[in-house]
Parts: structure tokens; C-alpha cells; sequence
């Protein structure tokens, strides 16, 4: 038996072990194939069955209709904030963007830099990003909605997703798309860099909707143009083969072993108020997050002061619990709790915050 | 003992079989992490070790000095068609590019898009590609030289580098990188999709030297700027982790295993100078490139119809040798020779086209 420890970084994160362990398997010899994942074309049956797979899996997972595209692309979400805007904004269109935090700002600078007309309709900067903004005005003239539906660093979440009208949203969910259930109709767009809860780093996954791709300017470089991709099934030169193959295991997963969504979602709910549930019942940890707001993939809190956060990291690494400090840009801790952390780990780190804070306290 | 057969694939290609090895072997517990390669945080020391471990063979397996930065992109070679006018074009100097195949023509094309100068300087277009061009008359106020030093669909290879007096060489590399030597010294930027010579599809290298980099206009995408990977060691966002790390097993393998470039190329022309000596001393095949430009990585053939290609290609694979389909842009036949591919494969496969040639001839 390898050793194993309780995972909870924000991004590479942990995979499913059971994901893990047909990778390990099949790894010299992909499906008979007498090559590895790593060394069949894709162009080859093998690579395409996996490519089919993958889409299939998604589009049943998140209940996508025949107006969406399921596109694998590269650069993770950073790409697509620069894509979004060269692809979707419309001359005499403002594109609306809500502020909830370090990659919304992000999000902003890129469709900034592009010369689009930009509208930030409201921000949480007010409070440190600690919550999500209630009152939204949406102007119908907008060209999209764009929203960051979990806030990796700050700890935050979309409870619900906002009524934009007409208006098509757009939405970054790098770090909690697969972790609930949502109505895809009002999304015009949606992406996620996978390395949260869809497989390894290195691939992003695009759900656009068919008028969404329509909007592309022509003289687009044609590596930026979302049709490049919907036109060749993401084949227009070679895709991240094995990280779509990972995706592909992970909604393998999802679907065969956890049951979907729903089910994944019920067991993210017990995780978080697992341990949501023991930051309020006590004052030595105090969550840095809104409780109308609070992320049920990462858990953000503080300690009294920064050197016990860093023994606090220090001792629960050597106890077996990884990645709990907080973003470099807002210190404190955080816990991800992502599709692939069992309740058992979230177990253990109460269990481990119990007695760290009856020693410290 | 998995299944293996000789793959003769153009890319996702042959990787060197120890490392697969290795990558099964510490695929559930990378180095003591106790995670997976695919879970650690790409900012935890593991991560930043391969990183720098890569960088350091790269520099020292290309002889470049501290002028050049070594860094990881994502989205192939063909985004970087897009990039290198992107970054490099210089207002009153015109791009120049030498077109002598499919991947050159769609790089000229990029740079058009873009409405940057470009003028094509010389081109095999007349004699279907199967030449690199001789005479090219550079103007020394080129911004650079854009060459694709192998030509992976048409079979061709640049044998000398052009001698572009001081005009910056930027070549796309990515079908022969880390096959033979080469003096760096008059390239401003080299990129290679890593699928071919050095590692899985997903990253691409990008060498630039430090006067390319700071030529890059102020008001790019962040994502689309070279700078924003130089300055931050690749790190601005998630790099593509694991395409990374093999691309690392890889260039270990190529200084510890093989010995290093010179001696990786001497293994490369025995294994070209047997396969074209074989077509030399027959007429049941024929080479479709210029003796003078054949590729030592991708040889290619025809036979003398297409069924009878098509039945070459599937008995091929029926005795265990893949990959032997030219690209369906081009039809006929193709051996891509790449380093991971053994002298054993080569060997295996001129002797199944002598027997395929004497049933048939």
C-alpha cells in the first residue's frame, strides 16, 4: 500500500483514488492498445472514444441540451478571461461583470486591457470579498453577465446565480463546477480550469451555447476562437490528451460511483456542515467567509495570529493533512473540500482542529 | 509483462519506456508526498523541483546560456503561430518566414491575421514540399526568421540552419527538438509542441532569448504575453503540472540514460541511414522527400496505390507496427523516427517491408 495522505490544496487537488489507480494501471498498455495514454494518436480510436466519452459524461452530468458545445481547451481559466471578451462581446454592448474577488478582478483587468466597454454592477471589495453581492442591477443591453460562481481564495459561493433576464451569464466555475446542481439554461457560457474538481491541470473545460459561438469576430487568431475548437470536436491540433483522459475517469467516477450530481452534492453538504458546523460551535478558529456566503468546496478561517496559523499548517501536515494554508494573497488557512475529499478527512481534520485548540487555546 | 508494440506514431508519439515506468511507479505516491504528481500544489516544493530540474537539463542538453529563458506554455506549437507576431513584430519591419510546409503556411497565416508584415521568402510549394529551400534572400531589417527545421507531414528537415546575419532565427522545433545538436547562438526563440521529441501533449517549450522578450508591446493579454511566463518562472497561473513533469523523466532520461544530444543523434542516424538505405536499394517503395532534405524523425513513403498503402499500413499494425499512416493531408506512408524510438523498431520494421514487399511485388 502506497502512502496516502487527507489532501486538501486549492488547486492541483486531490483526484479520486479509484482514478488514481486505473491510471497507474493501464498506464504502459492503454486498453490493449500496446501503447500508453501518453503515446496514442489522437486521431486513433482509443484517444476518441475517451474524447467521446468525456463530452457524453458531462453533457449527462450537468444536463446540457443540444445547444451546448462541450470544448476542451488550454490555459486554464486565466485564458479564458482574455477569450471570453475577443469572443463574446458585441459593439454597443457593455459586458457586466460582478467583483466577488482575486479572479473576478482578474477577469475585469483582461476585457480591460482588450479596450471593451466594461461595467463592474457591484463588488464585496467593501468587506475583504467576505460575501456575495445581493442587489445586482442588470441592464438589459448587456452584452453578458460574467460571475465567479466560487471563490477559491476568499472562501465564497453563489448560493443562487443571479436573474439576469435576457441577458446571457457567464461563469468561471474553475472550483465548483461538478459539486452541485444547477440550471445551465441561463448560462451562455460556463469554464473551469480542471484542476478543482474535474481532473489535472492543464486542460479547461468551455460549455458554450450555440449563439454564444456565433458572436466570434471573424479575424480572430484562430487558437482564440471558441469556433476553432466547437468546429473540430477541440481537434483543430492536438488537445492535452491525457488530461481529457483524466476528466473522462473522473466523470467516469462521478456518475458510476458517486451516482451524480445530486448525490455528490449531498455528500459536499455533509462535509462542509461537518465542519462549518464545528467553526461556529467554538472561538478559537473563526471562518473569514459570510455564513449566506460560505463555499462548500473551500473552507477559509484564521487563528489569533499568524504564528499559530503556521504551526496550526505545520502540525496538521505532519498529522497527515495537507494543504491547508491559506491563498499567499490573504494568509490564513483553508481547507478545499473538493469532490474528491472524503468525509473521512474532513473527519480528521475537526478531529485534529479539536485537539489542536484544546492544547493552543 | 504489459503488451507493447513498436509505435511509429507522428505525434502523441514513442515515449522512452523507462519513463512510463516510472511514472506507474510513483503515480499514487509521488516521492513521499503521499499524493499523486497530478495532486501536489504546483506551488509545493515538489512541483517547484521538477520545475527547475526541467529547466536546468533543458539549458544544459541545449547548451544555452543565461541570455535564455526556458518556459512552459500550453496550446501547441499552433498557438504559438499565434504568439510569436504577437510578441515579436517590430513596427516598420516586416516578419519574414520561410514556407516549406503545412505547419509554415499556417504560421504565415497567423501573423496575417493579425495584419502584422510578412513576407515569405522563399517556398517548396512547387515541388509539393519535398525540399527545404536553398537560396533565401534575407533583408536585414526582418524582424525575424520564422523556419520550421522539421517538417513532420511532408518529411523534410532543414540540414544547416540559414545564416540570417543578425536577424533573429525563431524556429518551430517541436518534431525534432533534443534530436541533434545545433548551435543555439542565432535563435531569438525556439518553441516545440513537447508531443514529438520531448515529452506528452499538453505543453509546449518556448526557448527566448532575453532581447525577444522585451519586445513585447505593453497592452497584450496577459495569457498571450511571453514576459508574463519569464517573469514568474512559468508560475503566473497553474502550469500544465503533469505534461511538465514528464517532459522532465524525459530530458533525465536523454542526460542519464542516453548520454545527451550528441550521443541521441548518433543513435538517430543509424536508425534514419537504415531505414533510407533500405528504400535506397529497391523500387517497391519510394521516399517522397528530396535526399538532400530528407527528416531524420519522420520518414516518408509511398507504395504504388492506395490500397496497396492501406493494406501495408493495416498488416503493419497487425504484426505490431503502428503508426505507419501518412497524414491524411498527404496520404501515403510515414515512420516518425523519433528519440524514444529504438534501432529494434526500425529493424523490425525494414524487415517486415521486405516481406511485405516480396508477397506483393
Amino acid at each position: 500500500m502506497e502512502h496516502r495522505i487527507f489532501n486538501f490544496n486549492a488547486g492541483p487537488a486531490a483526484l479520486p483514488l479509484p482514478v488514481l489507480e486505473q491510471i497507474k494501471l493501464e498506464m504502459l498498455d492503454f486498453r490493449g492498445s500496446g501503447m500508453s495514454i501518453l503515446e496514442v494518436s489522437h486521431r486513433s480510436r482509443w484517444f476518441e472514444d475517451v474524447l467521446d466519452e468525456a463530452i457524453v459524461r458531462i453533457k449527462r452530468l450537468l444536463g446540457l441540451d443540444d445547444r451546448y458545445e462541450v470544448l476542451f481547451l488550454q490555459g486554464g481559466a486565466s485564458m479564458q478571461f482574455c477569450m471570453v471578451p475577443m469572443n463574446l462581446c458585441v459593439p454597443g454592448k457593455p459586458a457586466g461583470y460582478v467583483d466577488t474577488g482575486s479572479w473576478a478582478v482578474k477577469a475585469v483587468k483582461e476585457a480591460q486591457i482588450q479596450g471593451k466597454a466594461v461595467r463592474v454592477l457591484a463588488s464585496s471589495k467593501d468587506r475583504n470579498y467576505s460575501y456575495i453581492p445581493e442587489k445586482i442591477e442588470i441592464d438589459s443591453n448587456l452584452a453578458y453577465l460574467h460571475i465567479t460562481s466560487n471563490n477559491t481564495i476568499e472562501g465564497t459561493q453563489w448560493q443562487r446565480f443571479p436573474d439576469a433576464g435576457g441577458v446571457p451569464l457567464v461563469s468561471d466555475m474553475s472550483s465548483d463546477i461538478f459539486s452541485r446542481v444547477f440550471d445551465p439554461g441561463p448560462f451562455g457560457l460556463i469554464y473551469a480550469g480542471a484542476q478543482k474538481n474535474a481532473g489535472p491541470a492543464g486542460v479547461t473545460l468551455v460549455i458554450a451555447r450555440q449563439d454564444m459561438l456565433e458572436r466570434a469576430p471573424e479575424q480572430l487568431p484562430t487558437m482564440l476562437k471558441y469556433t476553432t475548437f466547437s468546429g473540430k470536436k477541440s481537434m483543430y491540433n492536438t488537445p492535452p490528451c491525457f488530461a481529457v483522459y483524466v476528466v473522462c475517469l473522473v466523470t467516469r467516477w462521478l456518475e458510476e460511483t458517486v451516482g451524480g450530481i445530486s448525490a455528490m452534492e449531498a455528500v459536499n453538504t455533509g462535509k462542509a456542515d461537518l465542519l462549518y458546523g464545528y467553526l461556529d460551535s467554538q472561538d478559537f478558529y473563526s471562518g473569514t467567509s459570510a455564513p449566506d456566503s460560505r463555499s462548500r468546496m473551500n473552507v477559509t478561517f484564521r487563528l489569533s495570529d499568524q504564528d499559530l496559523e503556521q504551526r496550526f499548517v505545520q502540525e496538521a501536515t505532519a498529522a497527515g493533512l495537507g494543504g491547508l494554508k491559506g491563498h499567499r494573497s490573504v494568509g490564513g488557512c483553508r481547507a478545499s473540500i473538493y469532490n474528491a475529499v472524503p468525509i473521512e478527512a474532513v473527519e480528521s481534520l475537526v478531529a485534529f482542529m479539536k485537539e489542536f485548540a484544546r492544547k493552543n487555546g
